[in-house]
């Protein structure tokens, strides 16, 4: 026993958010040690090489063995499959929590491998992350000042709770908590939505007959808008599945928006158009600051 | 007479565009004299304060008088007004240009305002800009290594041409040239639907009921993908109506896109989910190095 937060840390999925979460925790002195565990022997070598990781595991149920808080920091689509290779062997008091996008489907993942919720277990979601990913990407600071979101279930321990806020604040994280169907509501609406209208976008001109052209002539406000559209694909398939009601309210929701402002444009109501700009401008500079 | 490549330059709008090209042309040491123009006596007061242009006149007629250039970097909408008002005074071989994001609108306000379309007419457009405006915001770099579009029209000479070139590629940007309908296509595509998408995104969520926390949980990929609906409202109203067709055309196109992709979400279409993410980031990657 030492004064460390974490006295051994179990990383399964290290790539950018959880390679990012093990290198902050480590910079905080705040780790003892951390294993990795995921499917790819020269992935895990390199984040050992990294210095994100002390050593790994390919066996999940090796990698948390002796670890007082374990994360599961990877792709939605693969919590279900994680948490039953580790559920025989997790430690009743063993702190789980997990990275996830969408938190009703990771609840759902648990409560199909666990007959009964861990106390330990609570779900979790940094705001933090780019169009990057993989362990290379990842860096210390990801988590400085951004929001974590925690959805505590009614089975978890106010302990855990505390304990994961805990690491989260070690990284330099604002910690909120809030529950899961709210949770999934929220990340629709400012991250899931816009990340569905990018990659429409991005992809409507790709498709068009002078696409090659048409990028050439993109200037800087389209970067930004495009960036998201980068993000790998894999994980936004996840998204959309894991948060699918959510999501499809969304789109809903904004597609008969979007279907008004055409409307508007088509015949050239100027006061429609205006007020419909000037109300999106006034939100926009009110919570951004750039 | 000097070595200047303009001798008199007559900034009829002295605004974010307007101010850039004076401070342009003036670092480059390309302009003798500039002469703004606007309705607003204490903001071209301002202007020649900043040292962006020489001196003012509130009249268009008295401001073009003696200039060999002549450059419209008002909106969309006032095009045509000012035109009407410069055209009886304006020298046979006076360079007349804009800057205007829609050039079939800018060029339909020549036709209905000059018997003859002036052989110094040659129509333009700088892919430049930013989500902010006015004077303040005007500096020299605004252009450089940024593209323009000329679109000059059968009547346009050879001399205008190269003379318009030549002060934007003394600003340090790229000149291309292009035809009014095609310009406008792509400026719909990589632009104004863009913008539209950003301006309604936001407007949808100001609009739901915990909008508020919505905002505060939005994280750098939506600041940066919601940057654009920041713009100048008038501004983006004027580009709606003057580039009408082509905008109902893009958005109708990317509405029945976005259908499509809802569609997917809706039915956890795995392939047509992972198709399209994976063709809207490869193409993405393809044009944009960040």
């Amino acid at each position: 026993m030492n004064d460390k937060l974490i006295d051994r840390l179990c990383i399964i999925g290290v790539g950018l958010i959880g390679g990012s979460l093990a290198s902050a925790l480590r910079e905080a002195g705040a780790v003892g040690e951390v294993v990795g565990c995921g499917r790819d022997p020269a992935h895990l070598q390199q984040a050992v090489q990294l210095g994100v990781i002390d050593r790994y595991e390919i066996d999940p149920a090796a990698a948390v063995a002796g670890a007082d808080v374990v994360v599961l920091a990877v792709p939605l689509g693969a919590m279900q499959k994680q948490m039953a290779q580790i559920a025989p062997v997790l430690g009743p008091q063993t702190i789980l929590t997990d990275v996830g996008s969408a938190k009703g489907s990771v609840v759902r993942a648990a409560d199909a491998v666990f007959e009964t919720l861990p106390v330990g277990f609570v779900p979790g979601h940094p705001i933090a992350g780019n169009e990057k990913s993989g362990v290379e990407a990842a860096y210390p600071g990801l988590f400085r000042a951004r929001r974590v979101i925690l959805t505590p279930l009614p089975t978890s321990s106010a302990e855990a709770v505390t304990r994961v806020s805990a690491m989260w604040e070690a990284c330099g994280a604002h910690v909120v908590e809030m529950d899961v169907a709210h949770h999934d509501e929220v990340l629709a609406a400012t991250s899931h939505l816009p990340h569905m209208l990018a990659y429409a976008l991005v992809d409507t001109l790709a498709r068009m007959d002078d696409s090659r052209e048409i990028f050439d002539f993109a200037a800087g406000g389209f970067r930004d808008f495009t960036r998201i559209a980068s993000s790998n694909p894999d994980m936004w398939h996840d998204i959309c599945l894991a948060n699918h009601d959510a999501l499809v309210k969304m789109l809903e929701a904004f597609s008969d928006d979007l279907r008004m402002l055409a409307d508007a444009v088509r015949r050239a109501d100027s006061e429609f158009l205006k007020q419909t700009f000037i109300r999106a401008k006034q939100a926009r500079d009110a919570f951004c600051d750039e």
